[in-house]
């Protein structure tokens, strides 16, 4: 384990839901994400692909742009509140941040044993707010939530 | 083969490299990505790091946030100048893109693996002109290179 990635802040994975909340209440989809470094945090996002325009922002790129330039991310956690995506789990694993803390994994898989077969602990929540604030999402926005992830 | 990406306009690669000269140009990163679809371009894109501030917006990445929107890219054929590194790789996966086309793997080898091993199809074109982009940047910007993919 890397120094300092084996404690993370409940209250930067608190921000994450706050920005996926902040995301469904623009009319966006719902998944937000924040980046910790010891116990400080960098920054939070929502996914921006209906208010930016952007397809690629969802809540983990729109977070590590929020944060800007970083040397190193390897003393870095990533919260979010949806299992990562193929786009974001690789711009994790190139980020080489090793702890990434996952609201859930039951609305969408996403590829976390892609993330634990490189060796990024992921730290499952099971969070029902997180489950709940998707399945409500998925329900109401079916055409949305197919143009974001396409599960 | 999904219909349409057998072939692919080598004029769209053109425009990866020179958007990839105009990343040198302004300071950045010299990599260069463009969207096609049916032998139109939609977008073309430099890694913007430098320029835009933007750990996120590698080429490929730059690209597809500046193609917009898109209900489907299983149509769509993705140039770039440089292998794909973990989250370019990603967004390809995720988004479905069927075929890359890939100007050189000599200077950093990326994923092209991981997109095989997925289905996507890699045409890799060793064009000299990308390596040899790659390797002026390489040396005369070290720093700029291991901040952007820390091979």
């Amino acid at each position: 384990m890397t120094a300092g990635t084996d404690s993370f802040g409940r209250e930067h994975f608190e921000a994450a839901v706050e920005a996926a909340r902040r995301g469904l209440a623009g009319g966006g989809v719902p998944v937000g994400a924040a980046l910790e470094r010891h116990g400080r945090l960098l920054a939070a996002a929502h996914n921006g692909r209906v208010q930016a325009g952007d397809p690629t922002a969802h809540g983990e790129i729109a977070c590590l742009r929020a944060a800007g330039r970083q040397a190193d991310y390897t003393d870095t956690v990533l919260h979010t509140t949806l299992a990562p995506c193929a786009m974001c789990t690789g711009a994790i694993l190139q980020f080489r941040i090793p702890t990434v803390v996952v609201g859930e994994a039951e609305t969408f898989g996403g590829e976390l044993d892609l993330l634990r077969g490189r060796g990024v602990r992921v730290v499952l929540l099971n969070d029902r707010r997180c489950v709940d604030l998707m399945r409500e999402f998925q329900r109401t926005r079916p055409a949305l939530w197919a143009e974001d992830i396409g599960a």
